[in-house]
């Protein structure tokens, strides 16, 4: 936004993870220039989701540590590449993982969310870098000139990033900056799973596995569609209060069920299966679970859940040849580029409730305590302000 | 038809299978005449389906042979049962192995074609017989007091057989019988799987598993929808040159496909997957190679072969999570009851091609030769006549 900071590198505050599962260091970083596909954002504020979580904790050989974590957030564009049109200093924006370049075949194809332009690079995986050409817009260290890796192409947990072009959306300046980071991944994953993956539809039965924000945005999802019934199946049970306000009509602990399995109570209590099984774990074992659980003839197994999914799925044959489905989608089967704004809108009609997914609000500087709270189970979503008055 | 028969038990022949793998025997039975909820059908033609070779291939230990195979036929009604509503003797029917009871919660319900009135009688496994009470309408053997068992409760392979009357569709007089016993299962199979199940449309890309009348019938649905490019996928060669005319446009063979896999080749000839997988086989192994030819993104795995699914299918939780479907089938997603008509009338219409499936007719005394030339690859469908003039 300033004219004094156009073209060069930004001096400014980063949340750093160096070591797996040890608090974040906030750390003076540099964050180089937009390149020409790349807009460069002020963070506003960036709320930590299971994934930053995921990859904080996880213990893995190579050198993707020291890394910048965090991929929800809302933040303010300061400067923008020379190819870069559609977007100017000062446009509030929403930074999304998920890719929408509205250019390659999959951005253009009328189905699904897919977008191949990453992965037509050869950068399908590589989500460490920040852009086109495979390199970190981040320095850092003791010397000012480690390479510190982005995370998920994101990398909101610093006072300024820089992301490719295809990984941001603008959103009206009228917006609450608190609901629209609840759009920036587990809240939007959620909502699009009920309403796009699965079209949940009007006296539907649902079944959602992991009741953390990305499930119990599938609840409201499912209960702005007028589903009939909607199970919540975790094992922490002051979720089901805490989901009711969602639209979470019944309960299941896993933990409760005696000698029965999840599945033989849900299959009891819907009248042999739920029309729509939604996992929102990422654990093969809950997945298998979610499928047992979905009803003969119909019943449809919506993945959604990333976390852990090391182990091979696996199904019984006959039981899928009974006409059942079972279908995976990143950030539910959305564009972020045009359903985000569409969301938005959709809470702004009141056809969405947003409230009650930000449980605290914290400053930049205390940003652990927020991952303490989640690695707890006691936030949904807790704030991290970048600048908090 | 004949007042002479009404209410008594009918001798006539029936081919049947008394030990695995060897030929059937034309004997005479006795059958019984239609309990409450039955018909009693005189066959016209029946034609051999590869599920029929399966169960008779098939060395399984228990009381399930001597058996009375088959399950793809035209036939007239003789007598029905005192409940049976909507037919009468002289209506000309065609058999189907999926239910369809028209009052049961998945037949009442808009989606899918999964009829539970056996499950909720607590046969839902159990093709073995004749209906609701679990019993068999067929004596025959050495002393005539032999219980013959049913097979997908059809039993086609005798000149009179007893049917539920769920299991039975009524088609006008002036349909083409050689046409409506392909309606009977394999090719509505193929037909609905790509019309119902898959939905394919215009401009698609497909790759089928397997040619056999089902994968060659999912080809004509894939046509006549208009899809670019429709990929068979066979071991046998020829099967190239017989698919062209159901619309298949291009050839795999697995065992010329060098170091590559058969994906590998798939995703090269349709830039990055297809749109529609079909597996018509049944097998574990061909069920990921489909999957794995899918499109990242939206690409849909359509499973429509029982045969050999002994093994759990299994798949990489990370593919499925990139925008890709699994779904099942049994019947191609169709309802027998409007959905044969249908089909019928597409026919009239000339939308539906069924030229071409029928490739050779014998009579009933020949029913092995035409086990023989399906075991041998060398028929697609070979009608059986049960009175051949």
């Amino acid at each position: 936004m300033s004219e004094s900071t156009l073209g060069k590198a930004i001096s400014c505050r980063a949340a750093v993870c160096r070591k797996a599962g040890e608090p974040l260091t906030i750390e003076e970083v540099r964050v180089e220039p937009p390149q020409e596909w790349e807009v460069r954002v002020k963070i506003l504020c960036t709320s930590i989701c299971h994934t930053d979580l995921t990859w904080w904790k996880m213990q893995v050989p190579g050198p993707w540590k020291p890394r910048i974590l965090g991929h929800e957030a809302v933040g303010v564009v300061e400067s923008v590449g020379t190819k870069v049109e559609g977007f100017k200093a000062g446009d509030r924006v929403v930074p999304v993982f998920q890719s929408n370049c509205e250019t390659c075949t999959g951005c253009r194809s009328l189905k699904g969310n897919n977008c191949s332009l990453f992965a037509e690079l050869g950068l399908g995986t590589n989500f460490d870098v920040a852009g086109r050409d495979g390199t970190s817009r981040f320095r850092g260290g003791v010397d000012g000139e480690e390479v510190l890796y982005h995370f998920l192409r994101v990398s909101s947990f610093c006072e300024y990033t820089v992301l490719d072009v295809a990984h941001v959306v603008r959103i009206g300046d009228d917006i609450p900056i608190d609901k629209a980071c609840l759009l920036s991944c587990g809240v939007s994953t959620g909502i699009g799973g009920a309403w796009k993956v699965a079209e949940v539809e009007k006296g539907s039965t649902v079944a959602i596995f992991g009741l953390g924000v990305v499930g119990l945005a599938v609840a409201e999802g499912a209960r702005s569609r007028g589903a009939s019934k909607i199970i919540g199946v975790d094992l922490n049970p002051d979720k089901f209060e805490m989901g009711k306000k969602f639209g979470i009509t019944d309960f299941v602990n896993p933990k409760a069920c005696g000698e029965k399995s999840v599945s033989e109570v849900i299959k009891e209590m819907t009248g042999g299966g739920a029309d729509y099984c939604f996992e929102c774990v990422g654990l093969t074992s809950v997945v298998s679970e979610a499928f047992n659980s979905s009803r003969e003839g119909w019943g449809k197994t919506v993945i959604l859940g990333v976390e852990q999914q090391t182990a091979p799925l696996t199904f019984n044959p006959y039981e899928i040849l009974k006409g059942r489905t079972v279908v995976g989608s990143f950030f539910g089967g959305l564009r972020p580029k045009t359903d985000i704004p569409g969301l938005l809108q959709k809470h702004a009609d009141k056809e969405l409730n947003l409230e009650g997914f930000v449980t605290q609000e914290v400053g930049f500087e205390d940003i652990n305590e927020a991952f303490k709270l989640l690695v707890q189970g006691k936030s949904l979503r807790c704030l991290v302000w970048m600048d908090r008055e």
